[in-house]
């Protein structure tokens, strides 16, 4: 089988989930660096386009097609097709409650401290780098205690945020406080999901998806 | 089997997609109103946060355990345990592009117009009614941009966003849409998605969703 090419950028918090999913499943994949900064953005290029018309990364070429956008619909997809290392458990309820917690950071935190949006906060709202840092991290804690609350209340968490095995909630996890760590978020008020992110840490496949681990990593 | 339970909101985006969906597969629940804005929001009391500790609607009493929140979680546990009425295609990549589709709406538009994110561009960033509108209509655009790129590019794309039976992201896509129109966003720049929008509103299921037939609208 052809490799999977992973249109990325070492810093892409989405990006970086997919990484790790495929990490996991031990699946190799070419990285195709998008770089989000540089030239107005390369994501907003027609190249890119003509690839994801929502000209945002990731987005996973698997041959066939055209190439899934969205972390989410990409890690499911290579759920399905790829289940060997299984990222979901078996059961309905069980799988509902994982994709619960992956969406609340796919939902409720990274969508409004993303690039595009910190970006026009400055640009078009016209607020200050105090005023931009204080939303991130607003949204951010809001977000982390979500996550907390759900995790500290369930028998179900375990080692990692479902049971003692990584699902895709993890995949989604580590990104995220990657993210809330580069802004000075710290997590001793969350330490269900500080202890969860200190056994992700320890393995390989979380470690190799690292941003500072990728090719393209400044 | 007992009814499901569905913590709703007759004008939540997200609660919509869910009533659509359990509509379709013709499942019967109890509707069990949270008023967002009521007393602050009766989401926020500790009578809900013991449903949910995300204090976000929907959320579904399936009888059995926690309730379920977040409603693409809600939508993929419908489509697992009730698939005689199927929303996602069977191939792999088909249901990668409809959850896509569907992530597109769930993560890149309403995240950043829903009530939570209004309320504190006003409050704590102390922006003008009319900036908080232009906010509004900025993303709504943005993502609904996407949305049609995607759909007007691809032969899958049939009397609904996938083929020519209603999906997931068909069940995203109507909410979304009765939210642009009630800011007065104009559909005439995403033709495929507003040809879409109108042969959903022809099915009882979709009708029967909408925030004006809620036992709680007002």
């Amino acid at each position: 089988m052809k490799p999977y090419k992973l249109y990325t950028y070492f810093r892409s918090s989405a990006a970086y989930r997919v990484r790790i999913a495929l990490n996991l499943k031990a699946l190799a994949y070419d990285a195709l660096p998008v770089h989000l900064l540089r030239g107005g953005g390369e994501q907003l290029a027609d190249a890119y386009r003509a690839v994801n018309p929502s000209a945002l990364v990731p987005a996973l070429d698997v041959g066939d097609a055209a190439a899934i956008h969205q972390s989410l619909a990409i890690l499911e997809y290579l759920e399905e097709t790829q289940p060997l290392v299984p990222l979901l458990p078996r059961d309905a309820l069980g799988r509902a409650r994982v994709r619960a917690l992956a969406l609340t950071i796919a939902c409720d935190i990274h969508p409004l401290t993303n690039l595009r949006v910190l970006k026009h906060l400055q640009g078009t709202l016209g607020i200050s780098d105090e005023a931009k840092l204080e939303w991130y991290r607003h949204w951010t804690r809001e977000g982390l205690a979500m996550v907390e609350a759900h995790l500290a209340r369930d028998p179900q968490t375990g080692r990692f945020c479902h049971g003692d095995t990584p699902t895709l909630a993890d995949c989604c996890l580590v990104p995220q406080v990657f993210n809330a760590l580069r802004f000075n978020v710290g997590l001793a008020p969350y330490p269900t999901l500080e202890r969860i992110h200190a056994a992700c840490a320890e393995l390989p496949a979380f470690l190799a998806a690292h941003p500072s681990q990728q090719p393209d990593a400044e």
